[in-house]
């Protein structure tokens, strides 16, 4: 990367103190593991502490109270924070077209750019597109008619947003997500699945960023709404009509089921599905491959299929596993019984 | 979106019959929590009934026989049916690309074009493709050599058709999907996995709609088919030499391994799984989540991992429940049964 | 396909047997079911033994010792491995886009591109990329700035891999797919999630296969790996750090979540989940839709969710099904026992 701190200068950048040489050159970040001379790394979780030991990395940053370390150790309130201050810095720079309207570019007349926009090549940009200020549209993206982005954003390559849906500020949208394509809707008559106009939008706020190969659908009608903050993995399905609240997170494969609301702050593992209709009230947890199919109150954890509380999952899961046992004991049982009716009835 | 029309109007459009103010001008359609006075609204299911009492909506459809309403009632004998047809009166117009090829999308010489299709910009079409009148391809589309596509079908930006696939009348597939990629087929020999030529193609009959962010593999030889009518949802996966029949639903993040058969009508909830050569039955229905690992006969509804019938699932899923009680009853019984054993022997 | 081959010189192409009429010409390669009286089929599973019998093809591929047969039998050591070569020599040509640069590709003036590379239409290729010998970019692929692609590697259309993500030789690499896009990672402080930058890339090593609308996430620093040989299917999904090792198949729709480590030779069936930081031994297999929650050791089977080993889980499974009859024998059980202790008490 060519980039070269001082651990002194990189405990400026987060405020911690080191302790140990502080002169030593890092060029680099790394994995506890793979971690070479020159390079810092930081202790993640717990489990990685007899890590630290075997560890060859040039400093390491932890947590204020912890133990000796072999190598110079960087003492901050919260390594993980620290992680991403020290990350930005030694990051290599992002490629991105630059501002301005790339010559391949399909731009409607009518659509209005913001200042130091980025349109790159083959973007398309539909009738009355507006473009927040410096906006990065990436090669390949199609952006539908009468859109609205905000500042900020990055949409990567491949991108398809339709028609009249809205993305807030500093929204990001991986390679080849889907937002605003039709709700799965159809009438069953005359032997036919008629199609139900999907004739809502999309409205993704400030500060979202979704994953790679996502599909989040446009409503029905009125909006499907993804609320400020939130985080969705790769490969999710976000279908018409749901409402995700702010600052929850969707991890990878999640599916989401049309109409449902989600709360603020609910967390869902991998693979997690949400039945249509179901509400999710404020920080609901599921834990992965859940299969959520009714309303569930704040607060609570899940897990299983059907998701139940995970304390009660946990219960069944053990009683499920001494099956084996249990049926033991009934066959002993009724032994046990015969022999004693057997002496009742013969005294 | 400007469009206005009385409610008699409406009733006309849809053949039902107004109780209450007919005159009333509605100006769009919502939810029956959203809506405003200038709105039609409809009663779609009837968890919502208590709902129309605190609705504002101008006007809601429902069904003949309905109570009374505080807001004007339209009366039709099957209000979702009625309201596709009010939804596409009200739906704002859909933006294509014009009819004609763009300029900047790339057409084989002996590509064939039926009469006003719609060629967007940076589409490729291969060789010898042929499309039918009135088709729509939305920018970056991809269409292979010899593929074949029937008249009015829509592809939205993104999608990909490999060589030799065909497409019936009115297909619509949305953005990102992939149409004949390989199937996923490897023979294991030498310490590695030698690939199989997959050498078939897709068929896609008419009236069939495809997600956005969906695989459908081309046969290994011979072809993919699905049948006329199909709705697929986003993010499902179709094996090679998969069978889909007519009028099926495939929600969400299905996923159908290669070589299984669907009969007509069959319905898989989100995230369904089957697994590779199984048969389904005409009309069988699976709840969202199951895995399907066995043929299974028509008319059949299943559930859970593995996929069982719907009643003996719910029976299972009950004792499972009620495991901890009968756990403790098997406690009380083994106390109880020694001391008739020590109170025998001891007499 | 207009191509025609006795059935003499096929079995010259794969060094087989034939038993009966060598010369009947072979216009094409079906299923057994399918095939017509100019097609060769072959024996693919113990099960379709029956349907021979009832076949009319005009030759079928068999085992060495494989009994009578209604057409003439090519005889060979492994069918599968001949069906291959058989299969190759009638594919139809697959289109590619010819060699040098399509006139509407974006190639940076510094990427380096070498023999015989084919660049198709509106393909994006960044600075300092290095593209080897004969390597095939379709339509609308995106490779981002010092990636590097090695000889003898296709990729479909709507492929996006990011900057500096390598791939190896021979690569295959579906539509739509993503290679490199951030790791989902954030740091929950001040109420909000802070992204955590993601500074590493993907190595895929040679060999490898990926399916269509798949994510393979950048690290969050040094690299996700896919070993060599490794075939993956369509919609899966592997996390920044995932480390996957050479030959594993990883069947459509699984997701591997962060810097899980795969041995060598794991099979995942399809929708399998695997959870962060967990480490499968070499030869791991786990069933369709298995949620793997913790380290497997090397050569374990495993199915459930959680994942539990094999045995283990038909065990549960034959348990649990028979729990009506448990939970009736325990009732029985506490009739006889209160029979009992009321003839104790009064004797």
């Amino acid at each position: 990367m060519g980039k070269s701190y001082s651990l002194a200068e990189i405990a400026k950048w987060v405020g911690g103190v080191v302790r140990g040489d502080a002169s030593g050159r890092i060029t680099g970040v790394s994995g506890i593991e793979d971690a070479e001379s020159s390079h810092i790394t930081w202790l993640s979780h717990e489990r990685y502490v007899p890590m630290v030991r075997a560890c060859r990395a040039g400093a390491v940053v932890v947590p204020e109270r912890f133990g000796e370390t072999p190598m110079p150790a960087l003492m901050v309130a919260d390594p993980a924070l620290a992680m991403v201050t020290i990350l930005e810095r030694f990051a290599p720079p992002i490629p991105r077209p630059a501002a301005g309207v790339h010559p391949t570019a399909i731009v409607a007349a009518s659509a209005k750019l913001g200042r130091d926009v980025a349109v790159g090549p083959h973007v398309f940009l539909g009738d009355d597109a507006i473009i927040g200020d410096r906006t990065v549209l990436h090669a390949n993206v199609f952006v539908g008619a009468e859109v609205r982005i905000g500042r900020e954003c990055e949409l990567w390559p491949g991108v398809v947003v339709r028609e009249r849906c809205t993305l807030g500020e500093r929204v990001i949208i991986h390679p080849n997500t889907t937002i605003g394509a039709d709700g799965y809707g159809y009438h069953f008559t005359g032997g036919r699945h008629v199609k139900i106009p999907q004739i809502g939008t999309v409205e993704i706020e400030d500060d979202v960023e979704i994953g790679a190969n996502c599909a989040v659908d446009r409503a029905k009608f009125g909006r499907t709404v993804i609320g400020a903050g939130v985080k969705i993995d790769n490969l999710v399905q976000v279908a018409h009509n749901v409402r995700i609240g702010p600052h929850s997170l969707i991890v990878a494969q999640c599916g989401i089921a049309g109409s449902a609301q989600l709360g603020r702050g609910v967390v869902l593992g991998g693979k997690v599905g949400v039945r249509d209709h179901v509400v999710l009230g404020d920080g609901v947890q599921a834990a992965a491959c859940s299969c959520i199919s009714k309303d569930i109150p704040p607060g609570k954890k899940l897990m299983g299929y059907p998701a139940i509380e995970y304390e009660q999952w946990v219960r069944e899961r053990a009683k499920v596993r001494r099956l084996p046992q249990l049926t033991d004991q009934v066959k002993a049982l009724i032994e046990r019984v015969e022999r004693l009716e057997a002496a009742a009835n013969d005294p």
